[in-house]
């Protein structure tokens, strides 16, 4: 019988459920208290997070965002348990809360798809980056940008 | 005799004057209440900053961002009082104050010049928005950023 | 009488006018034949053109990238003649020639407002530089790339 | 004994050093005629490269860019023989070939970390997707872009 810890796609898929929840206590299973996470881009979100509350605050805000509601979508799981290391494809889909329904403009409609590189310890996550494919930076850049298609200063 | 309004170069700098040293009543010689201006780029100071108070906010941002040290030169004005518009060609430079001396990173020194136009009635700024020459608004961005050369966050 | 050197407002609009044309004999009455002008942003277009034949060689690309319709305004135009120098406000829009009437992709369509500053000597500009409002330099970069909002690589 | 189209880590690295190879002839062992290869960002370089001819070409470019000179590192390697995907993680480093040794401004010297995706069929890459880390996006914009750190326009 496997360990409740056996690093699998799942045990991927799980860990960013824990994650989206925002309950630091599950997020602990999957997820170290000093992990680093870096987002990419060099908007107010880029960089390194430091800590799991950093990192937790960060999808919060990301979540806030998007007025609540966001679409993430794991497509693909690697795995290589001996080294402990994970890289999973995502798509992450959202507009900004006070957009209107439909809106294409990459100011308030993010759509990206890009690879992530965990890096595991004991069934737990101590390292992980962001990539993106495409021109997805740009489009993170300006999704989180202050400014909307108008050039008016939104919230967040 | 001028009234002392008149709308000539050494009014501009005033106007400048009086913003940058954070005086709200100064200011209000200069700017109206309800002036709104628009700083290039997408960073997190950029779009349009609705009224003197969200404006000198951004200002006192600024300063602050660069350790309290900034340095910002007006090249040139030309004035057409009839209409009530003036531009002026400007020079900002300052580094971010957690980065050393002689750093030369886009991501911590910030060497940019543009043009701003300013709309004047009854002698006091009622809407600005500020230009960039070059590759001024990426250099803005990524000074505004949240990630240093390495990659790690920072301050502001 | 003035000699039809002297520099006005109108002069400044007849100096685009003839830059416009693509005809350099025009041009040179505007346009001194070292002249270097500066493009914002660092798309493929950005930076010193170096002499009127990569300056008027820019000018065709942007009009062939528009599929040759392009619209482009000058609102305002300051003077100071005595120190030989014009600032004017500019507004440029047009959509890639390959993309549909009516998109509203900054990766399609173009629609920007800014400041140049020209420096003149004997009637005609020897410097010039684009500055962009707002954030023009980003869409800039985007409408220039060869990029399509799908990603797809596009011509020019 | 494996057969010697076995998808194995070996077998993407061998990929890339055919590709870099410049070798049409053995790049067709690894990838596929019509394969096509997003390139991240939204530089002259960036977008989906239809065919492979197009994809040797823009990684001629890349080797031109650098002076001939450039470092491309495969640093992980995951496999999914089943779903015929692998993930590596890479690093590449170079400098535009007109810089300085040394050189560390980012329109000069290019340092990127990120992920690509290939999806493989019979033994050859079909299609290929490279993501990057931290705020690779903007620095590989930089670095293809025409203007260096001094805004002069530079050749390729």
């Amino acid at each position: 019988m496997p360990k409740s810890t056996e690093l699998t796609a799942d045990r991927v898929a799980a860990a960013y459920d824990a994650l989206m929840s925002l309950d630091r206590d599950r997020a602990l299973e999957y997820w170290t208290e000093d992990v680093r996470f870096q987002m990419p881009g060099n908007h107010h979100q880029a960089g390194w997070h430091e800590g799991l509350d950093a990192y937790l605050a960060s999808t919060a805000k990301l979540i806030e965002a998007c007025g609540g509601v966001m679409k993430s979508e794991t497509l693909d799981v690697l795995v290589d348990a001996g080294k402990g290391i994970t890289l999973d494809v995502y798509r992450i889909s959202g507009k900004r809360g006070h957009a209107p329904e439909g809106v294409s403009s990459p100011y308030d409609f993010l759509a990206i798809e890009g690879a992530h590189l965990l890096r595991w310890r004991d069934g737990r996550v101590y390292e992980g980056r962001g990539g993106l494919f495409g021109d997805g930076a740009t489009r993170a850049n300006l999704w989180w940008s202050p400014v909307g298609d108008d050039g008016r200063r939104t919230g967040i």
